[in-house]
């Protein structure tokens, strides 16, 4: 078995629930969305690299996790405040994770 | 804003998409649930402790996502080896985090 760690590292990061309010391609990038995510308490802009496989319209009105204590990461000009979780198979095929509709937006994710 | 972290810390741990073929109640405890899961190369057995909230029918065939390098634990006598990643609400109220079947079993979650 590789390394383990222990579940208190990584419960050390939050992941939580987000409702995605806008979606756009961000111009002059070829596989770059950039969201406007709602968390309840607050609206962070989110940059993700899988325009390539999903439009725009995939992302509005869904509720998706997020990974919101990273460190904000400007790409393209846009900072990035947190990171959109998505599977991910070999071929680099990409899946979104959408949640019911019943989840409420904020709800923490671990 | 509280401590951020370096996505790559984040990046070494590992998520999976995992199938669930067989859930039932460990006996004797309140809401532990022993779950055997495939994720393609490999099966193990994790112990979720939502039994209070679920049935052990609500998982079975389902796809969800579990950590999988964490230490390995031992709940109730059962060695859980792999944590299942929900939803949860200020008061406690799980949400479980369905995949879409078109999601291959063991694909990476990041």
């Amino acid at each position: 078995m590789s390394e383990v760690y222990d579940v208190e590292e990584f419960w050390k990061f939050k992941m939580k629930v987000g409702l995605i309010r806008e979606a756009q391609r961000i111009p002059r990038t070829k596989k770059l969305l950039k969201l406007v995510v709602d968390f309840g308490d607050e609206t962070r802009t989110v940059v993700a690299g899988i325009g390539d496989q999903y439009e725009a319209e995939d992302f509005i009105g869904k509720k998706m996790i997020f990974v919101t204590n990273l460190k904000p990461k400007k790409i393209a000009g846009v900072e990035s405040q947190a990171m959109l979780i998505v599977a991910e198979d070999k071929e680099g095929k990409v899946y979104l994770i959408t949640l019911s509709e019943e989840v409420p937006v904020g709800v923490k994710v671990w």
